[in-house]
């Protein structure tokens, strides 16, 4: 039976009318998240800025907005721990908030379990409501009692239940002679559970046309790229964009909710230190004390990134990151600009993290999970990782997330800390603590927990004074002796909420209006996949680092960066390590000397080859600098020298950039904008590092006339008399090659009819691979060179590596053999997998 | 007459004898920036690296060295300040340090005085001489005496008397059978004798053939680069370059010869640490208690830049930032790669530096040189400068150089601040201060005085244990409560010198052994001064800030940066305020909105014009890019875009680069790489700052072939057909263009055959000015376009202005009278001296 309720006095119709609140009398104060100004005026300028779909799906919102009448909410898991804990508490203050301004509510519960049994179960969970705190206990039974009243259980288990309760739901608005405005499906059930639960929804309880479908999920979507984008395509199947709302209660946590506010509102001050001038660092920390006993059936398939870092965390680094829409009030253009930020994202790679593991875990897996004795997890229960934006604003910024379970203090904080861009004339002993700019400088959006136990916004006071809303955030009062971040609580303007509210009760309250910015859009839930995927697929086989717990994990987990790369401070402890003895280290070995096709061969690890090919790359282009004034090198592409290149832009600071001409060595007939082009990998890994002059810049002319290596526009010929021009007899100071596991070299493949031989110096090729059509210096050429590099890596090149060592001159049938500089030197640097197999 | 002196027992001959120094059974401590390896077997391949004179002068020296004999040392000034404190000293000094080594002596005290007198003052100077602290009295009583018999005085006034020196000198070698190695003199006298005194030495006290000359300069060297170049010039007229040891003494001061030594013997651990990656800040300070009283004569005509910056904290900022030689032996390696990191300096502007005075100065001043009571001097005692290397190694870290007198601690010392690479897992209360990561980490090269009180090498414990010679520097014994730089002084491995060794006696023993790194050569202190002339010229006439002195000083002088620029962290206080009322600050005033010749006209103090402009071109690329992907903007070159640059380069993070393609409106007929090509301007001030993708940027094509804009290649239809390919409709977003004061715009002249109507798109037209060659779009073209800027500055731009105002439709008499877009619009900004005059 539906419980038909309506307030005492309640006008029928869609007029708002305040004086009807249950609350009346209190003033309530709206999340400064929620914006109250009509969205309407709003949109359509946003749009512009949105693909269709999201803009559709916006407009889908809005126009369900306007219409007033009959919600009903169906809580799938009513009976669960999160409805219990969060969000019949959400519900019931959803009622409080939004009763009084001419909606009408039913809420139904719903579970698995047969009616009468699910009933008690939700009645129990029902009993704990509370109302907010200034409210009369008088008071509060009757609004309680209200809530009950509109509540009630529902088995849904098959199609038919989803159909009864939709048609229950149509007799019960049509009985009250109101109109049905929504229903929000709030799923707060296993996801294994979500694709027939959605189908049910769709076949058997939408609204009828003109009332709009909210569905709200939980985490975890997806374990992966791939199978989030499954996911995603499965509830597209079934639901539109705009009815689906993805929560990550984090955005609904008062402190986050505020970020784009605060920078909002502080944007005067913020604008000239928000970027890599003035940013050192930014960390993103959740830390935990208890540990995944009793959950390790979830944990141990998901872990510490698939738990906190690809969703709250990336949420965070997002709100501080993505630039600030002029209109932080448009839901479009926060989405849009989110979704930029995820597009400047770097990449991560296996060196990007560290990840522990507390002691005790593996135990508990094996006593939950009843795995063997031998049993070890690799899950991680901790991790730290290092991020970095590739845009103007952030480069060179590190962003640390980190997260774990069983560490020594529970607390969640963004924090970003300033460059010290003064220098006190004082010494130290005079410096006062609140003025000086020596002092640290550091704002904080403090999450909750830690030293002070509540949420908090701080900046340092030698920085500059926050606007915050006054009705809802105020200052924090003093406590002598508190110190946060290295500086006593004094130190900082410091605010916390008026009044602390639940982060459901929050969401719930942005779903029901519709607001959009603080849940994950299925585009932003597929680039933070695509952005953590292949670090958990690099990092899936890592032992991670064994940590006792708590305070005395001591310095064990501590981390530090360079050159983009993280590691733990500590050497691992021996007794701590698990698994096989760890495997020699590339600098264990060392490079070898030998010689192959009686020209000198440098053998090492990859890592040591590629550094010691960097340095002698910058050896000989001192000695030409020296010599001629200017280094003239020619490259070739692929993906070899890619660690090459990242090699010489990260760890060579005195390279003569300003005296070396770069040429390549080959080129495919594509754009040189195309990814494919082999100019293309020389910007991105190399010359957007340093400070090459534009004119010492020399990509192949592949792309003239607007058409790609026509014989008729000469480009051969052209980059042959620049090469003439510039070059002194057209003998470069050093070429780099790379050989093909067919014997070819730059773009000079087996029984090319041009290239191998005769006067040319530049010639148009065929490669037997797309693009089938390339650019490459010609043999005669390279082999003017002063020194020739071969840089030969990886298994695949085995085979190839034998072939060659024992065929003397064939350059028609192996390219590669052609390889004799007249006059210079050749010396191949082959990595132990190419050379030894 | 000339006392000649042998130790007991000497042998006659060039063998060294260690078994007969005068210290015989102590161990001597060499100087630990001396090598004692020969010289011979490193130059030649050093000298490679040289130009051909200063090859030559180190080779003068390395043949000189190997010579022994008898050394004249002739102390220019042997009775005045310098020479009574340090100079004698380190005489003697060395005396007790080379005697053994088969070297022979005598020394001479000059000055104007007649001889009677001088021999009196002279001997009152020498009565103080001390022997090293492990001396036995009787021992020293008996070395000293030695030295007496070793020098006496001479009146040096005329001609004659220099030629009686020397023939004095002649013939005491000849009475001792002994070989003439070489004469040093010391110039301790003041610079506007030094010319008489050379003139007098080249033509009357030269050695003869053979035998080395050595002159020993001291500062100052000049006044600015000009006063500089002649007094290098009048000297280079007199002597070789290898002839002179200009020193700046801090080059002979423990903590400072120490840092190349320091570098070389740490570079496994600094290897990745000294660049822009690791290095937060780079501080070199040097902080006087005492003020200028008594010396104001002297002080008034330099001032705190010159008194101190330019030489000694320069030398410091050169000894961190240069590249560090293979060889640190190698005086030319050394002296080479010094240049090269002046070469690197970023220019100095105004903004760079503030500048203070102590209250009681301009009093003293008054006082001292008898200036009337309405003299305020504008000479600066206190200064505060920032530097940046345009190298990647520096690219972005701060040199913050400081000097001043008056202030709250005698102090010098040159501290590098790393930046924190790592993150602590546990909170703070858990740091092990020794080892956390997470606290400062710095090395501090500690001159002097402070808190310490005596020259050390300070490294942060959490760094690394930094490797020093052990037979000179020992560990600093603890000192419980001394805190430096914000940390105890138990968290540095701290070393001090084992022996404390005055700078003039340092630079006498590398004096007289011919190792010029400690000393400033000609190239070296021209380029010290082409750095600091600019800003000297650009202060000459700035109101320093007036500061109490002492402690009372508060934060008063501190500063802090941002965007390149200093100031003062505090408003001025105005009681303190000297002169006229600060003139009004350009935010002070407001952007003006008007029309001119019927378009919009925005108007502005200079630095809001370009702020304004700088925002509506990112506005308007922020739309192209929205609505087409792209954004085409075309640019002029010239001076008043420069300032635009740098504002797009520094303040816009959000720009959209990626998707912008960079145009040119005009080019000159000379090399890209030519420094008046316009393409040169936007490389430097935009393109190195930014991230464009190579092939979105569209140089004029003025240099193909091999020949600057001849008809024959086309470079124009070249450009015209590149435009027609990418620009849709050949209609740039935006065209940004200035205008000359004959009317013309782009590079299109009045009078011009070509660009100014007709069909062609890009046109090849004749400048007036050089070089007479140019490219330039055309009106049509320019017409095209959806917006155009004219960007007018400048009082010089007045009466084109007024006139232009009025002219009609006139492009044949004034080009810019032809800037009329078809459908675009157009926009003029002007500054208020270019508007209102």
């Amino acid at each position: 039976m539906l419980a038909c309720h309506f307030l005492p006095g309640r006008k029928r119709g869609l007029e708002p009318d305040s004086d009807l609140n249950p609350l009346a009398g209190q003033v309530r104060v709206p999340p400064s998240g929620m914006h109250a100004g009509p969205l309407s005026h709003r949109l359509p300028g946003a749009c512009k800025m949105l693909t269709v779909a999201a803009c559709l799906a916006l407009l889908g919102c809005l126009q369900a907005q306007e219409l007033r009448g009959h919600v009903s909410i169906i809580l799938l898991g009513a009976t669960g721990d999160l409805a219990k804990k969060y969000l019949w508490q959400g519900l019931f203050q959803l009622y409080l908030d939004e009763a009084g301004n001419g909606h009408h509510f039913s809420f139904h519960g719903a579970a698995l379990t047969p009616p009468q049994q699910g009933q008690e179960l939700m009645a129990k969970a029902l009993e704990t409501l509370s109302c907010p705190k200034d409210t009369m206990p008088s008071h509060c039974a009757e609004l309680k009692e209200q809530f009950l009243q509109l509540s009630q259980y529902h088995q849904l288990r098959t199609a038919e239940d989803y159909q009864a309760l939709s048609r229950h739901i149509e007799a019960h608005v049509q009985q009250e002679g109101l109109r049905e405005a929504g229903r929000i499906f709030y799923f707060s059930v296993p996801a294994f559970a979500y694709a027939d639960i959605a189908r049910h929804i769709n076949s058997s309880c939408r609204p009828a046309p003109g009332a709009w479908l909210r569905v709200v999920l939980e985490k975890p979507f997806g374990h992966d790229h791939h199978s989030a984008q499954q996911l995603a395509t499965e509830l597209g199947s079934f639901f539109q964009e705009e009815e689906m709302f993805r929560v990550d209660h984090y955005l609904g946590k008062q402190a986050v909710a505020q970020i784009l506010p605060f920078r909002d509102q502080n944007r005067q001050a913020l604008d000239g230190l928000w970027n890599r001038h003035h940013v050192e660092r930014v960390e993103i920390i959740m830390k935990e004390t208890v540990d995944a006993e009793g959950r390790t059936s979830f944990y141990e398939e998901y872990g510490v990134i698939r738990d906190t870092l690809q969703n709250h965390l990336t949420e965070l680094l997002m709100l501080i990151a993505m630039e600030l829409p002029s209109d932080i009030g448009s839901s479009a253009a926060v989405l849009e600009h989110k979704l930029q930020a995820f597009r400047a994202l770097r990449g991560l790679q296996k060196g990007s993290a560290v990840l522990g593991q507390y002691q005790t875990y593996s135990g508990q897996v094996r006593q939950e999970l009843q795995k063997p004795g031998s049993f070890h997890s690799l899950t991680p229960t901790f991790a730290g990782v290092l991020v970095h934006m590739d845009n103007l604003r952030w480069e060179g910024v590190p962003f640390i997330l980190t997260s774990g379970k069983a560490l020594d203090e529970r607390v969640g904080y963004v924090r970003i800390v300033f460059k010290n861009r003064a220098y006190c004339a004082q010494s130290e002993g005079h410096w006062a603590a609140e003025q000086s700019r020596c002092l640290p400088q550091q704002i904080v959006f403090y999450i909750g927990h830690g030293g002070l136990g509540h949420p908090a916004i701080l900046v340092s006071r030698n920085l500059f004074r926050p606007s915050l809303p006054s009705q809802s955030w105020e200052e924090v009062e003093a406590r002598p002796g508190l110190r946060l971040f290295g500086r006593p609580l004094s130190d900082y303007y410091a605010f916390r909420p008026v009044r602390e509210w639940d982060a459901y009760s929050f969401l719930l309250s942005q779903i029901f209006h519709c607001r959009k910015e603080s849940f994950i859009t299925t585009e932003n839930l597929l680039a933070s996949w695509v952005f953590w995927t292949p670090l958990l697929d690099s990092v899936a086989h890592e032992i991670p680092r064994i940590y006792p717990g708590g305070s005395e994990n001591g310095h064990l987990l501590d981390f530090e960066f360079g050159g983009g790369q993280l590691s733990f401070t500590q050497q691992p402890l021996e007794q701590l390590v698990l698994g096989p003895a760890s495997s020699p280290r590339p600098s264990d070995f060392r490079v070898l000397r030998a010689q192959y096709r009686e020209s000198p061969l440098i053998s090492a690890w990859p890592e040591e080859l590629i550094s010691k090919l960097a340095s002698d790359i910058e050896a000989t282009a001192q000695q030409a600098v020296r010599r001629f004034g200017k280094f003239h090198l020619a490259l070739s592409g692929g993906s070899s020298p890619v660690a090459l290149f990242q090699q010489l832009a990260t760890g060579h600071f005195s390279f003569p950039w300003a005296s070396t001409h770069l040429w390549l060595v080959d080129e495919r007939c594509v754009p040189l904008s195309d990814p494919d082009s082999n100019f293309q990998g020389l910007q991105a890994h190399l010359l957007q590092h340093i400070r090459v002059p534009y004119y010492n810049i020399h990509p192949m002319p592949v792309h003239l006339h607007q058409r790609l290596c026509a014989e008729e526009d000469q480009g051969a010929q052209t980059y042959a008399s620049e090469i003439s021009a510039l070059v002194a007899n057209s003998s470069f100071d050093l070429v780099l090659l790379g050989m093909g596991i067919d014997g070819h070299t730059a773009s000079l493949f087996p029984q090319s009819p041009t290239g191998l031989d005769g006067e040319q110096l530049v010639v148009l090729t065929k490669s037997p691979s797309r693009p089938h059509q390339r650019m490459s210096l010609s043999l005669p050429l390279i082999n003017r060179a002063k020194k020739v590099a071969v840089l030969v890596m990886g298994r695949t090149k085995r085979e190839i590596t034998m072939l060659v060592s024992r065929v003397g001159h064939q350059p028609k049938k192996w390219p590669i053999s052609g390889v004799l500089p007249r006059s210079g030197q050749l010396v191949w640097y082959m990595d132990y997998e190419a050379f030894l197999g």
